[in-house]
């Protein structure tokens, strides 16, 4: 029988295709060339290796690297870091202010974007003109962040893709969904040119491209499973 | 007029004594054995440098290195143990894996502590007995934690004080304040012996017994200036 034995991937995701978390974790694993396998969670449901991966939060992504368990999105993009760190672009700079300032970015995004998101999707109830207003206050210190960071570099990383691009890029699909579904202006290239060019660079990058679904099938995605849109 | 121009402290932090955030940042650089100045925030108002240091949150503490400013307390601690890495002890680990876990119980932590121990000061309106609730879960999930990271150690970080021990003990001056003062038991020996028997030991350490006001200090500042608790 051993011979029929399916091998278990030493590096596997547990998560969602449309979730902004798996996304990021996919991009960090991509840009080092880790090989992982994507175990896709049902739909409205956890499974039980889930529930015992991550008992505390019981939520996606969890990296199961040969069984141990990493959460959190951004935990496990700064595990990925630093396990295969002699792989791949570095994600986190070497220089500890660099580091401090991305992490505070990243921070920064998580706490702004996507509950309003959710809100925009019709995911969750709320002020959909308040939560339009909390993400385009945040892209905005974000556009200012990248002048900043990105003096003639493609990316907040610099010349690769690094830990605030991860971030905050994780979130483009679905910022260009909810501009679309909720007919609000956001990564708007008139007001944002650093951003919204940057945003175009990040979705193209072959690290990226793979796993970033187009912004038709996040809007079918919505459409069918948040279920409040189509009242819009 | 140069010689009596007063010299600025090459570390300064912006912050107030009875805040947890402020003194984790205290408890690190002590640690790490760097010379500071505590520079006071005022009550209930921002000094201009607060806000030109933190112009996104506005809040305290801020790292002043050198003029450059570091925010956001966690995002402090780290870049104190990578700036410092070769004095005092590592403040986390070098193990990928075991930084993950500290840096999870750390978001936990305050993710779940603070906004529950502000209820319970009465410092915001909210029902204490669920505000209490969700500390108990939280410490009780901490002591189970505990146990399997501190096997036969004095602390989460192993034999010396690490970043989970500093993320949650930074929060048991108050933890020990608003029992006291909502006669409720958190902390509780009987319940969560290995958490109470740390929580003491961390208290009690060199690096932290200077910057952690004693329970007495925490309450009289409460009555003080939190407002609501004397009709309790």
């Amino acid at each position: 029988m051993s011979s029929e034995k399916q091998e278990t991937a030493a590096v596997r995701v547990l998560g969602r295709w449309p979730s902004p978390f798996v996304i990021r974790v996919l991009v960090a694993l991509r840009l080092k060339g880790v090989l992982y396998e994507l175990v896709e969670e049902p739909m409205g449901n956890r499974s039980e290796l889930l529930l015992a991966s991550n008992p505390v939060h019981k939520k996606i992504p969890v990296l199961l690297h040969h069984g141990k368990a990493v959460s959190e999105s951004l935990i496990i993009v700064q595990y990925v870091d630093e396990v295969w760190a002699s792989q791949g672009p570095a994600i986190l700079p070497s220089d500890p202010y660099a580091r401090a300032t991305e992490r505070f970015w990243g921070q920064y995004v998580d706490d702004k974007l996507p509950s309003a998101i959710r809100v925009l999707r019709g995911k969750v109830a709320g002020d959909k003109d308040e939560a339009a207003a909390q993400v385009a206050a945040a892209l905005q210190h974000l556009e200012e962040a990248c002048v900043q960071c990105g003096q003639g570099k493609d990316y907040f990383g610099g010349d690769s893709i690094g830990y605030l691009d991860i971030a905050l890029g994780s979130h483009v699909g679905w910022v260009r969904a909810v501009e679309r579904m909720a007919r609000v202006s956001l990564l708007d290239a008139a007001k944002l040119p650093s951003l919204a060019a940057w945003a175009d660079r990040f979705c193209a990058h072959p690290g990226v491209a793979d796993v970033m679904p187009d912004t038709d099938r996040f809007v079918e995605f919505s459409v069918k499973n948040d279920g409040v849109l189509k009242a819009n």
